[in-house]
């Protein structure tokens, strides 16, 4: 008998183990190239196995995201309804995204994802249920989820362009001076009616 | 003799059709994916010719970023130096990225190649030579660099959550909220000296 399934191994260790083997080769080859076989086998269980506990690809791929979609929002909850969010969110990413730092399996799962339109319906609904919730339900004032999209916009994009394509500009800078850029942008997104009087 | 060379083809329509067809097809299949022989039979010529144009597929990816990495920093060249940059630039970033629009194909591109490390150098060389380069040489003050590669940063990830995510709250909101909300961070980078003021 091949592969046999191990016998009374604990459900929530395997399943464990699967998530964890597939944020890893979702983060390298994406939604649809994503090898099952690959995944089972970083997991040491049997495809048969991951079937068993995940219906489908999309529900795999759902739950990967939703356990990996960490980022400044979700690192600093309890700060979340601070006065001084901006600068948390500032630092936070500013932190999070650390030259020679791997970059967050989340966004690169969605950007190794892009040309599945069905990865990206996963996606969004996964960035609007977590960390964009997360960020709304702090915020008070009109276009609250705007403001809340926007500084999700704001993370993901530095996120690329230090992370992804390391543009030279923000890798080398001092991380006290993209601190001090980023907090004033996330202040205004977070304050809201600073913003509209700011653009009168 | 099969799919003779068109003869006396006028070379700069073959190359402007090689690198339309191209366009398309690294925004489709991305920079490792895409095919040689696609790229070809899109611009009506051979596998062949396209190789007496371009030295390496890195040549061909390179040139066509370099054509279609416009965005709101081009867009509005002339307006580049103007004391409302941030409303400009706002402006034209939500019109660009209209409901119902393509996805802008230099940012499509760059996400789709985006398991590619050489395609990320050759994205981070072009972005910076390019729009990254318009906007820094407008702009003023301390960390006039940081505060541009600020600036792309947040126009991908605006693009990449209003067109490829299609967030809900950035598809479904009033142009002029989101320009409204996106005037004062934008002006922010533009300003430098501001930024520092907002911070104390």
């Amino acid at each position: 008998m091949p592969n046999p399934i191990p016998r009374r191994r604990d459900a929530a260790v395997s399943r464990e183990a699967i998530l964890l083997s597939a944020r890893k080769v979702f983060a390298q080859s994406g939604y649809e190239a994503a090898d099952l076989s690959e995944i089972a086998a970083g997991a040491g269980v049997t495809a048969t196995l991951i079937n068993r506990y995940f219906d489908s690809r999309e529900q795999l791929f759902t739950e990967v995201l939703a356990d990996c979609m960490v980022g400044p929002a979700r690192a600093a909850p309890g700060t979340l309804s601070a006065h001084n969010l901006g600068r948390t969110l500032a630092t936070a990413l500013v932190s999070l995204t650390e030259t020679g730092d791997l970059p967050l399996e989340g966004l690169l799962i969605l950007l190794r994802s892009a040309s599945s339109k069905r990865a990206a319906i996963i996606g969004r609904a996964q960035l609007e249920k977590g960390p964009q919730a997360t960020v709304a339900a702090a915020l008070e004032g009109q276009h609250h989820e705007e403001r809340a999209a926007l500084i999700m916009a704001l993370v993901s994009g530095f996120q690329v362009m230090r992370q992804t394509l390391e543009v030279s500009a923000l890798v080398k800078a001092d991380p006290q001076v993209l601190i001090d850029l980023l907090t004033p942008l996330f202040q205004q997104l977070v304050d809201g009616a600073s913003t509209e009087a700011l653009t009168l």
